[in-house]
């Protein structure tokens, strides 16, 4: 497998245009480094991120991209100082692959907040020390600094635990940070794969959930996640009714939209998280603040913590809801996520880009 | 001094339409219920929210309306029933007069945010029993409710408590609740009555404080209020060196502003506190949010954190810096407010009142 330079050829499939769409292309992987880890990848999930980014919709991609941060593989070769993961371990991969390590943040486990330029993204990115680019799970194989590749606890199904990495985390971190717990009562705004883990993740914590739909249709759903309520926020005296009742709002919505309805449910010292990238808000009156409502947001969270959602969900038994794909459907899953037909996340069966073009 | 229905006449001062200007005119004042006290005022500070009021700025003044709410005085009368308070005891009176004293909010010291209706204003309110309006400071004397009339400690000067008990109280009340201590490290925004007390309480809680302005001639100011450092805001290199180093942006600027430069010099975790009435928030990109920064707002404190913030003041020696004027000169005082020539709060000596017209 290895070339002459020690580099590992991989098929994958990504963008080399903002119209281009997401198709096969063969890419190269580096030799490992000392502290290098090299993956066989099985499963990659499938992000909102991954679409914008290949479409340029956010500015700043950098072609050809290969999206993809949601990684679970098998470790296959290890570079000769790593310590942590060896051949043959089960080992996964989210939103970054390198940080500098030695910053404050960084030494706060707060790695995907790196003060030193911030994080390497898996994809999109810039290698930190050759400054070559990034290239993520929509591909055969994937090579890492091994501080950055987490352990999949043996409990976990591998195409399951693939969104955890960056809809689970995402989800998971806020959660702790805010201390959810039992007596909490946290309301989920959005449905999709964020919205559907932070509620089965604020319930496994024990927390009273409440999810949070314009659309009745939503009830359902939310019942079967484990939410112990359901508020339409279309119903005025429905919500009316549920101001200043909740601990937090774990908003997971990813397009603008006016966010003080949310902050009319918090109680005093309430949380509305953001997770979901919104761009600008709109314009708020700043009054409903001044009752000592919280507004913050959370990106991701850092490696230890990524590690303790892993293993939280092994314990608990979380998964996300999951629809495996060949990777040769990557574009229909794109359509289907832009018209909110999936429950709730498409995973990428990666044998099917070993078997096909 | 009492009528045939034991009510109290009282010299006040007032408006009586928008465009009316504050002028002289005779209120009546209740007489004592059983849990009444009757405070002979001998010092009312004045907040920007009197004048707005005066004026209807902000919409739902009701007319006539006698504003102030930093008042300061001696009880003359007690009601049969009364306990707290007794003839001649030093008292004071902030933002509220009443509130229901039996809802989870009031239970919890959270006066200021009552669930049965809202706190009753100390003006332009409606009296919870009888209905009849409230009439504030600017006046020889009030009728309060016992519980809502604090003490004011032996050390503490009556002209300088006065401010303390809205602008004093609303920089105190977040500073505690975001547990600002030795080692935190607080920048204040606005240089006004708040502003000013913020710098000097957070600095005598212990906390490294820095002043923030867009006017180099405030540096010397904010030396001498016992700021450690200033913070130009116009400095753009200035603004980015100093990014994710503040615990907490106390935010006192009572204008409409982008509150973002301020966000971006928050660490992780940071919170601002917006305490000034800015009303709509300009649209902000909620991606500085991601970065685990908070906003939040505060209103005054509750009746147990003002007294408390009274005696910590009183230990401290922590004493607004005011200007005393005579209740003949308010509409001069307004004018130089909104010029912003005052540091850093007006006090009325209502010796003034009594004596003139």
């Amino acid at each position: 497998m290895t070339t002459a330079t020690n580099e590992y050829p991989a098929k994958a499939y990504g963008a080399t245009a903002p119209d281009s769409g997401v198709g096969p292309m063969q890419i190269t992987r580096r030799g490992l480094r000392n502290d290098d880890v090299l993956i066989e990848i099985t499963h990659c999930g499938i992000c909102h991120s991954d679409l914008h980014s290949a479409r340029n919709d956010w500015g700043g991609t950098t072609y050809p991209i290969v999206p993809g941060h949601e990684i679970v593989g098998i470790v296959s070769a290890v570079g000769d100082s790593v310590t942590r993961h060896k051949v043959g371990d089960r080992v996964a991969i989210g939103c970054m692959v390198d940080s500098c390590l030695e910053c404050s943040h960084c030494e706060a486990d707060l790695e995907q907040y790196c003060k030193s330029g911030g994080m390497t993204g898996t994809y999109n990115g810039k290698d930190r020390r050759d400054g070559s680019p990034t290239y993520g799970g929509y591909s055969e194989r994937i090579v890492c600094r091994e501080e950055f590749v987490l352990k999949v606890p043996a409990n976990l199904p591998s195409a399951e635990a693939a969104p955890l990495l960056c809809a689970g985390i995402t989800s998971y971190s806020p959660l702790r940070t805010w201390k959810v717990g039992p007596g909490s009562k946290v309301a989920v705004a959005g449905l999709g794969g964020l919205g559907h883990m932070g509620v089965k993740l604020a319930a496994a914590m024990g927390a009273e959930v409440t999810m949070l739909s314009r659309s009745e249709s939503k009830r359902a759903d939310a019942e079967k996640l484990g939410a112990h309520a359901f508020l339409n926020t279309e119903d005025k005296d429905a919500m009316k009714a549920a101001r200043g009742t909740f601990d937090m709002v774990l908003n997971t919505i990813p397009v603008r939209h006016d966010v003080v309805p949310y902050l009319h449910l918090l109680r005093i010292d309430g949380v509305q998280v953001l997770v979901g990238l919104i761009g600008m808000m709109p314009e708020l009156h700043t009054g409903v603040l001044l009752g000592r409502k919280v507004l913050t947001g959370s990106g991701i969270g850092g490696l230890a913590e990524t590690q303790e959602m892993l293993d939280f969900c092994a314990e608990k038994g979380i998964l996300p809801d999951i629809e495996v794909i060949a990777m040769q459907d990557i574009q229909t899953a794109y359509d289907r996520m832009e018209a909110s037909d999936i429950k709730y996340r498409f995973v990428i069966d990666m044998e099917s880009l070993r078997a096909g073009s």
